[in-house]
């Protein structure tokens, strides 16, 4: 990777170095206030299933990248664990460095460290040549309702 | 619902009233101890995200159909909750009563009540229409990796 940026863990004080203007590039955030990240931020680091990645341009310290790996915990095969891949994002000024494939790539490794037999995501049928080149296959089609919120 | 069945959370007993035979109509399970099922058991219970609902054979206590949500707490949305709805099986002997139907609006209804702003699943091609009679609506492509133990 560019030696002017780091991947590493998401941390508390990322709120600051524009953790939600990145993920608002994504889809809405509404206005989330310190507080509440600090409250969902909290949460998550109790339960030990999320791990979040974050890439970061150090002569900024903002963050640039951004992916989420959580643990689903199952009976089937012998209660294994399955990764799921969420919320991946990259900064449009910074394209075309791979931090896509980058923070995708660091989160199957940490999924299957952590021995899950299976890693999972889900996108757009524009981008599946994308996650192919991330070694993923395409398999299932996924079914959504939304609710109230939408 | 038949009044000979009983929608309910799965407890630590139904090792007994057959639940992960049931799951192996699924899938492979291999051979879980009843240490290992309380263990998993156990761990779930303690995260509040995750809802297993069964159905039972009030006659002979059977679980005859099984169904998993768990809640994804993510930062988009004003730290919006999605619910993802897993390992949907139905006793093949017990087809023909609508007990997948069944499982699958109550976890949607649980996950709308838990305050998600939507639920996702993911099924085979051929069985979206299924999932349409539930009310989903088809939208991205599952990609999956497999890891070691495939």
């Amino acid at each position: 990777m560019d030696p002017n940026f780091e991947i590493r863990d998401l941390e508390a004080n990322d709120y600051e170095n524009g953790f939600i203007e990145l993920l608002s590039e994504l889809t809405e955030t509404g206005n989330i206030t310190k507080e509440m990240f600090l409250e969902r931020y909290n949460l998550i680091q109790k339960n030990k299933d999320y791990i979040i990645r974050v890439i970061i341009d150090k002569s900024t310290k903002k963050v640039v990248a951004a992916g989420t790996l959580f643990l689903e915990r199952k009976f089937i095969h012998l209660c294994a664990s399955k990764g799921h891949i969420e919320d991946i994002v990259v900064d449009k000024t910074y394209r075309g460095k791979h931090f896509g494939q980058i923070i995708v790539t660091d989160l199957v490794s940490i999924s299957k460290d952590k021995g899950c037999y299976k890693t999972v995501l889900c996108c757009r049928e524009e981008i599946t040549a994308f996650y192919e080149k991330c070694k993923f296959t395409a398999k299932e089609r996924e079914m959504v309702i939304y609710h109230d919120k939408k």
